[in-house]
């Protein structure tokens, strides 16, 4: 039987392939202003800025702001330096931060997450925003039970106010928590509040040739291969 | 085409049945304690509390807390009332209380919320603490695409900040987001806080005998029979 009362999943990376979608949705929009763009290459660097823009709000050098709004910032930021600003007008911008509104989800998520679901309680809990994950997981039609952005607590993963957050709200302990995530930075801030962890390795996690977190890397309670290795291992 | 992006569902008498499912968990906790108690009368009595208990935290007389504390609050004046108290220990009680998170849902409300799933985001909105509006949603498999409990506002429906709180989270505008309920009371909330509404009949919400509100006191956009008829009338 599953000691875990929750299943936390974290979204970017460890249930969504965002470096397919970002990268397949920039050069397609490229592609429309006339601009041969290395879609991969454009979605590594935007995610690049992902953790130092967070930071820079956990360190409170910029006030709350969710994810789509960090998006903006950096977008704007890669457009210049890329030295292709003058191609993206304002609705082109706005095209390209709601692309992180929907990207595919890996194979194994939504049957897997089927799977867990009958024993467990599935939120969706990441940094994204509230609307960006409720689309995320509306077009993946992913079976979560809910979704709770880091948004509500106006805090970022690694606060412990996220993981907190979401044992509170859905009246857990926090070591009836497991938190699922394919990053050991995240893992790391969910052990220090009092959850459990696990490591699911998303090898083409940053794209072909991008530097994934590894398992051997990873101090966690459980580590798995997929989300249907997960159910495997807690008996669902 | 439906003029909506949101549809806000309220939960207790609209999407769930209530009355029969406390009514039938208080009468079978009682029989095991040798009570044979009216459910039926025990439930209406129960929830005739939930109001006038969320108005004192409205009107600040009460510290902020969740209805799985109002309801318990109203069921220890309850049983003391009813000359029952000594039949129901701690365990008993948190079991009643508890029976507010697993009610059955009205027989039109899980197909109706799967049609108008494909063209809107749906949210189950409602004075329910986050925790209790999860598992209803979960026991009964409910089509949701997200829980939005006022007790992320910390204030209670008829307060602006619980309406106002679902469009900012959807990334929608107050107008842009459809409240449904079968109370009155409740769609007066959601109007005064910019919202569109649609009143759903119940007649059986508070019981055979109960006089739950009707369609023709009902000052709303839209009326509908059930969420099957509103599917219909919103072209899903």
């Amino acid at each position: 039987m599953s000691p875990f009362k929750v299943l936390a999943f974290d979204i970017f990376g460890t249930t969504v392939d965002w470096w397919t979608g970002i990268a397949g949705q920039a050069c397609r929009l490229a592609a429309g202003r006339g601009i041969e763009l290395d879609g991969g290459a454009f979605a590594e660097d935007w995610r690049g800025r992902y953790v130092p823009s967070m930071d820079r709000v956990r360190r409170g050098e910029l006030p709350w702001q969710n994810l789509d709004a960090l998006h903006r910032r950096s977008l704007d930021e890669l457009l210049d330096e890329w030295g292709i600003g003058s191609a993206f007008d304002e609705p082109a911008r706005a095209e390209l931060v709601r692309a992180w509104h929907r990207l595919p989800s890996w194979p194994d998520a939504a049957g897997g997450l089927a799977r867990l679901r009958d024993r467990h309680v599935l939120a969706a809990t990441s940094n994204g925003g509230f609307a960006l994950l409720t689309n995320l997981v509306k077009a993946e039609r992913l079976p979560f039970d809910c979704v709770i952005s880091a948004e509500l607590a106006r805090h970022y993963k690694p606060d412990p106010e996220v993981y907190l957050m979401v044992a509170a709200l859905l009246d857990a302990e926090p070591a009836e928590v497991l938190m699922v995530a394919a990053h050991i930075w995240d893992l790391a801030g969910a052990r220090a509040a009092g959850l459990r962890t696990a490591f699911v390795e998303r090898p083409l996690e940053k794209g072909p040739s991008g530097q994934a977190d590894r398992a051997e890397d990873a101090d966690a309670d459980l580590v798995a291969t997929s989300f249907t290795d997960l159910a495997t291992q807690l008996g669902c």
